[in-house]
């Protein structure tokens, strides 16, 4: 690894770290959407169903590291760390209906539509779509009013049609026919890449860093991203259900094109190794502070889950 | 009419200020939503399909109004007006999907998901939806940052799960069963007022409003919201859908409470012409530039559109 600081990934507790994080975003998320009552009262408990149902916290944890690697404090960041888990759950209510992936099954529990119907888990979506930028925008009164705004920005960009979105409809157009690798860059970089990125680039903006920093972090975020996917799409090959809680071999079963099936899977793990690397030296300026934010670059190719 | 501005409801040339403001408003929309190419062009032709399938464009020339009123320039508020109306055109993707009203026919044209399927049609209300906090927060140069944040603060409330996606829920839980007067104030203050609100006050203080204006904006955008959803509902009564250009009787189809059908044909005008006068003395202190604001109140209970 580049760089004066010496990193051991073994050594660093990054459970504990994340563990402690999440516990953290829980209980910001619990506040971000009110408790089911009034004559919305439904809407509210079909948004808590998705968005308390645990899941690793990812985005936001990144937010969070990316925050603290360059010396801000939780605070400044956790309005915005809560904003793109609610995105990133509107994303899951809506890609699970049965007019895009027909899901049944997420994170170990029927999706949001098996339990409150599709027009309801539509509307959650919306909801927690919708929510995620009030809550970015009246987070913080430590930050800035333009940091905050460049926060929206980032975060609209991201999950947008030029971003997320777009990239769902690439996936859904593509699927029945074989994408080529480019291609399948391309849908990755904006269907989970671009929220990847805004999570680290604005959660180290939120924190006070420099320019030359966010462009570090958006290399981080850009490598990190696509070593999660490459990651995920082996997961779906090698795992089995009960051990991710979701229906697997579904990519192959839709005749998605994923990096097993254009690489074959010994070049797939190769390239995860890569990306994670390419994601470690895009850290080389950081000190010790970012050591959260490489351990997670190592596990994100080394996981079971 | 209070105050001591003389307002001449029939001299005031409103056909020519909405078209002007309106065709502003649509060169502006066309520049917000990119031009369908690339591989998520698919989305953009979508999203496009609706956002400029034309419509009074109520929302942004009401912003535009009431940013004029307290003597702003529409440069300062043209990307909010976009915004306003791009989340006015997602909530009607939304509303018509099959799992929602299952509607055909939209501005005499058929519905988005009838174009390009229920996936599509889904993702680009979520597009505009998200796209729309970008257009807002990344507008107006002149604008300080702290206006434009509260404005997406604004437009995230009216526009989530407390506003309108709440109100599209109580509006989805109360079909089949008769709503009384009460609920069915709460459905519309959500559902449409909300969105109503935030056009005025957002556009006044935008165009530099002090609190007292805004106040009174906000008194003035409750009656006049209200005043359009009691004409709208009889206008679905009385009308054909020849001249809609949507399916008309369909409240009462579907057994939802209407003001026609709780209070009755003649009240229901009674109620539309207070809440109009209503409006009308919410801009009681404002002097000639409000007569866009004023006609308009007066427009929402004498249309036959």
């Amino acid at each position: 690894m580049a760089g004066s600081h010496n990193f051991d990934v073994k050594a660093f507790p990054l459970e504990t770290y994340v563990r402690e994080a999440a516990a953290r975003v829980e209980a910001a998320l619990a506040r971000s959407v009110a408790e089911p009552a009034g004559p919305s009262g439904r809407l509210f408990e079909a948004m808590r169903y998705s968005l308390l149902a645990g899941g690793k916290r990812l985005r936001p944890v990144l937010a969070i590291a990316a925050c603290e690697a360059v010396g801000g404090s939780v605070e400044s960041v956790m309005g915005f760390a809560c904003a793109i888990e609610m995105i990133h759950t509107y994303s899951l209510i809506h890609d699970d209906l049965p007019c895009m992936d027909d899901d049944d099954l997420r994170r170990g529990r029927p999706t949001n539509h098996k339990v409150y119907g599709e027009a309801i888990a539509t509307l959650a979506g919306d909801g927690l779509l919708t929510d995620a930028f009030r809550v970015v925008a009246s987070s913080s009164p430590k930050v800035s009013a333009g940091v905050l705004l460049q926060t929206v920005i980032d975060l609209a960009d991201a999950a947008g049609s030029d971003g997320m979105a777009g990239g769902q409809v690439i996936d859904l157009l593509g699927e029945g026919r074989v994408l080529e690798l480019k291609e399948l860059e391309v849908l990755h970089r904006k269907k989970t890449g671009a929220l990847f990125i805004a999570s680290v680039v604005c959660g180290a903006r939120l924190g006070g860093a420099t320019e030359k920093q966010l462009e570090s972090m958006r290399q981080y975020g850009q490598a990190l991203g696509l070593a999660f996917q490459v990651a995920d799409d082996l997961l779906d090959v090698e795992s089995n259900a009960e051990d991710l809680g979701k229906r697997t071999q579904k990519d192959e079963a839709r005749g998605k094109a994923t990096y097993p099936s254009l690489l074959g899977i010994e070049q797939s793990h190769q390239l995860a190794r890569e990306l994670a690397s390419k994601a470690h030296a895009a850290l080389a300026d950081f000190d010790h502070r970012a050591d959260p934010l490489r351990a997670l670059a190592s596990f994100a190719v080394e996981r079971k889950v």
